[in-house]
């Protein structure tokens, strides 16, 4: 049993609360040389503080029973949940009293499920759409892997294969 | 009956989580000519959030059933809770269920009691020394108005009134 069961839903929605407030939730195409499609795909849920106050940050990774804390040098402190099981399990418990992050999270669940049918490549572009769709929801960064650009790169993997 | 009577634990939970990641409690000395001690004191609590997500601020509004939602300049949005009445009414209630917050909300509430009694000007200074305090829990900008320099203007009027 995970530490996330023995909550209860007055501290699971106070925990969505702080996510949809000031937490992420990440989906990316990552590179991944040694891959069948030489990308994969990354999630995990951050939440976010200021490093002076970083016993809060203690003391929710404590709540959660897992999570990787750091402190960055820009003066905040990051606790990451990363890992398929790990952040299914956390956006399954924390959706239903999420909000402003209620239909990323969702999302997101759909693109793990998917991601673990994946066997051809038209399969795996589908999950590469899906997480060109997270942009929607979020304010992240431009993003450096997309559906387009894994494609054009799924493409001339195999025309170099042809002509070798 | 307030809206906020009607919330049960659960959603007050969320927006105790939504208000300690991203959200402020401002407890202010300001400038008030007409006021006994030339200076009052404004408290507020404020949610915060993209101005492209403004439609979550609007149903946060609407779940606190008071608040005024303004959109700012540099595109956040932000739902004000203002005045001594309404501020002690939703922090009284969130109260039990804030974390990084709950210090600072104990304090606010204990401000804005020790104002309602202020009939001396040692008194009032009393108060501004504890809105000085409340500094310690936030990341706000340098204060115009603290003990200090309100100290030093009360001596300062009182000579003027002397000396005419």
């Amino acid at each position: 049993m995970s530490k996330l069961d023995q909550l209860n839903e007055v501290q699971l929605s106070y925990i969505a609360g702080f996510l949809d407030g000031n937490g992420s939730i990440v989906n990316q195409i990552v590179r991944a040389k040694d891959r069948k499609f030489k990308h994969t795909i990354r999630v995990s849920v951050n939440y976010h503080q200021k490093t002076k106050r970083h016993w809060f940050m203690i003391k929710l990774k404590k709540m959660l029973g897992e999570g990787s804390l750091r402190k960055k040098n820009d003066g905040t402190s990051q606790l990451t949940i990363t890992g398929f099981k790990s952040v299914k399990r956390h956006l399954e418990k924390l959706k239903p009293f999420l909000h402003l992050k209620k239909d990323l999270a969702g999302l997101t669940l759909n693109i793990i499920e998917d991601y673990e049918k994946v066997n051809t490549k038209a399969s795996f572009l589908e999950v590469c759409k899906k997480i060109d769709k997270t942009a929607n929801y979020t304010d992240g960064k431009k993003r450096v892997h997309t559906f387009a650009s894994v494609n054009i790169f799924l493409d001339q993997a195999v025309e170099t294969e042809k002509s070798n």
